[in-house]
């Protein structure tokens, strides 16, 4: 067994049976090693951010790491964007990164540079694997660190010689530790906060947003009067009839501030104290009201859900959660608008859909019009490096195959990783995109204002124009082999988005809003 | 002034008069800028691989820097590969990398990461702006850091306040340091090697590509009888008729042993010692044969053309350069071919044209069809990292806009920073791209052989087919506004070829080969 085959038979036997690739020639015996162990499914990305994205929307839906596969330091550093957002979304991944064979690095030839400063950039776990006969147990550490809670990536360098080489050794599953329980002196001192009357927030984030989280947050909210709030880019919210629905943080600082208004103490759960997400002139970076008292119930490497259970023992004993009632808007008519289009969502989004959000300005309205949905994971852009949404899409449609994935994505954003269309059609993935197509950098335009840039002409809004000339999505995509159809009014998008989710395989609606 | 005004007009002074941008929030107010300083061009970019490619193409045809704007560590992640091949390029590139607000930064906000390390792996010089007062001091080092010779990539990292602060100053240019020359002691030293009669050959990189270097080195062969070698991927290499021809050294390990096999002496001028790309099982890395002495007459970062000058007055006083003769191959008929498509380049090459070359395994007879065309400039895939020929061709014709650029895509490599193709449309650049489609990773195909994977079977070659679906690349340009056509014969090709020459603004071409 060469190194390649032990480090794939170790991932296979530690859970890893999926494998975003763009392979180069250091990766050669990687990619032959995958037909002597058909457990492991490999998935071909055209450009490294679908490959690193699609493993962040696995590793989301699935809640274990898929492995990438990526050509040395250039090939890292296409796919370092989704790996960022993977990092704040603490996504397990584990990605195999080749490299020279170790002889070889002397001679600095053109494909050198330094991974190791790349990787470490995103404070997850590096090892460089130094023979064939150790890269099993690395690849089993890898696993073990990507999976030890909340979850992180993980980066293993392979030479392309301990890939070759002989002797290689599968290694069992290496286990993860596990979370931290928090400890019922802190319930009991936040219970204590909470039963004093004084207003308080409830923040939350991690895996509070799945169901177990949000019901004892709901129970909390409604035994103390405190406000619940989730995180402003949860990686993984349920939503819907059902379950319990609660509000994000605001992104716009003017509107959390006012989310946080008059509170006296926020307790935190697996959440970070509410900041701007960027900083403007003249405002204040920290959200929370001037004097107000923020405190943890949980870190995120802690049990946040086993945590926010004990407190709602603690406050709210007898409570129950308060549940969204199925509600759906009315189906809207006529021209269609970045008012309306979330309303034919909202009105049509089907049973367990997977929602990949990059809609940005477009999307600001969805919440409201999908509370009510049947109930359906959101995933959001957890770290703001766009060019996220289709291949989070991408990989959470491979994780779950037979739920309906919709990718609502902007026209701003799309052409990041384009080629995630590509890898939808090759692996027929039951993916439909909605593209909000605006003709603009539209965030920014409000940014420009925000930023309180005084003096923007001509020239810096030329900067946020996508006008000219339009690009046309209908076109891209089925150049890249996903049918496709141009949505300008209600009525088109709502028949092209309900033969997209009757028919196998990707599609894509250019909704002109 | 504020901070940014400062650091354009900086730009400006020191003869940085383009900036690729690909902006986000934090840089808004150098955005806002622009439209006090005119002299400053901004193109925009729609990924930011496109935006450090462009850079990278500029520098290497203008002989000064364009400068980049990038948003924070996921922005210059996402262009990190182009920069990659810009280093090896030796080109000079000024980036500014938008950051959060110095105080904004402890908060750990979702877009917040390690931007000097990633920085920092580009080996070429990094700084991050403190105040608005210094960041026209640092923009005058960055740009002198950049164009000290023989260039390289400089990073300034601009917080959000540094920009949007008062009490900018703009600051005059900054001298590069010049190239040392090289001592005559050396160069007599390497004369008397060649004259020794014992069989060498003199392998020149960097700017010994332009006329002077080729003739000087052309002179030292004709009057020595040591082999002349370009580099196998040079930043830029003049050619064609009424130039001296020399081979590259071969890409393929295989066959560079070849051109070097029987040499006792290996001269550098500007270039590495010759080592093969990747390293194969059983193959050395080294490619002179064993015993052979490499020896230095100037290292890149020396007066490379001067030391080449000086050693050609040495060896060869009254002996003229070998100039290619005028000669184009016959315009070929029938079904194109990975064979014959360069022929119809060959035939129709215009004058003063720049090629950016990214065929790869398609266009391994292009050196020898293009030999004796007009006079033309090859740009090469410097660094190995895939995708940077579209944006190289798109910086190119930005740098010059009189002269017809050539970009000689593969469907392998296209994908990663397609989104060049809308840049060129909006700036309606003279790009004419043959895109030479074969449906497959065809060099890896090749490379797994090898490697001497043995036990690729069906689902290896699936990792390297890219028929599955086939992508029309003529509807992915017309989506991006760039008019494109499919040619399946040579005639197809040929008539395609010629009119998109004739006609201003991008086109493209899907070569089937």
């Amino acid at each position: 067994m060469n190194g390649a085959q032990s480090l794939i038979r170790t991932l296979v036997g530690a859970g890893v049976e999926v494998c975003f690739a763009n392979p180069g020639t250091s990766e050669m015996h990687f990619v032959a090693a995958l037909d002597s162990v058909p457990e492991m499914r490999a998935v071909l990305g055209l450009f490294e951010g679908v490959v690193t994205g699609a493993a962040d929307g696995y590793g989301r839906i699935a809640g274990r790491p898929a492995a990438t596969l990526l050509h040395l330091g250039p090939g890292l550093g296409n796919g370092l964007a989704n790996l960022h957002n993977a990092r704040r979304a603490h996504t397990p991944v584990v990605n195999v990164v080749g490299d020279h064979a170790t002889y070889h690095k002397q001679y600095d030839a053109p494909l050198e540079s330094d991974i190791e400063a790349v990787a470490g950039s995103l404070e997850g776990w590096v090892r460089r694997s130094a023979r064939a006969a150790e890269v099993g147990a690395d690849a089993a550490d890898a696993v073990a660190a990507a999976r030890a809670h909340p979850g992180r990536v993980a980066t293993l360098i392979l030479p392309a010689d301990v890939s070759w080489g002989d002797g290689g050794v599968a290694v069992g599953p290496v286990p993860p530790p596990a979370p931290t329980a928090v400890s019922q002196t802190t319930v009991k001192a936040i219970a204590e906060i909470l039963r004093s009357g004084e207003p308080a927030a409830l923040l939350a984030g991690g895996p509070a947003g799945r169901e177990a989280g949000l019901r004892a947050l709901s129970r909390i909210a409604a035994a103390t009067g405190a406000k619940p709030l989730i995180e402003t880019f949860p990686a993984r919210l349920e939503r819907g009839a059902g379950l319990p629905a609660i509000e994000r943080l605001a992104y716009l600082a003017e509107q959390a501030t006012q989310q946080l208004d008059g509170v006296a103490h926020v307790i935190l759960a697996g959440a970070k104290a509410p900041v701007s997400f960027f900083a403007y002139p003249g405002k204040p970076s920290v959200l929370a009201p001037e004097g107000a008292q923020v405190h943890t119930l949980a870190e995120l490497d802690h049990d946040v859900v086993g945590a926010l259970e004990s407190l709602a023992d603690e406050v709210a004993a007898g409570t129950e959660p308060q549940l969204a009632p199925p509600r759906r808007p009315a189906r809207p008519s006529g021209p269609l608008t970045a008012q309306n289009w979330v309303d034919v969502i909202g009105a049509m989004l089907p049973e367990g859909a997977i929602v990949s959000d990059e809609a940005n300005t477009s999307g600001w309205l969805l919440p409201a019009a999908t509370a009510g949905a049947p109930r359906h994971d959101l995933l959001t852009l957890t770290g703001g490096a766009i060019g996220q949404c289709l291949p989070l899409a991408t990989g959470a449609a491979v994780a779950a195959p037979d739920r309906p994935v919709i990718a609502l994505e902007s026209d701003g954003s799309a052409l990041y990783t384009i080629a995630a269309l590509w890898t939808q059609a090759r692996e027929q993935l039951n993916v439909t995109t909605v593209l909000l197509n605006n003709r603009a950098y539209a965030i920014l335009r409000l940014e420009l204002q925000r930023v309180g840039a005084q003096s923007s002409g001509p020239r810096a809004n030329e900067l946020l124009d996508l006008s000219r000339p339009d690009l046309d999505f209908v076109k891209i995509a089925e150049g890249m082999g996903v049918p496709a159809a141009r949505a300008t009014t209600a009525e088109e998008l709502a028949d092209q988005f309900r033969r997209a989710l009757a028919e196998p395989g990707p599609h894509l609606i250019d909704a002109a809003v």
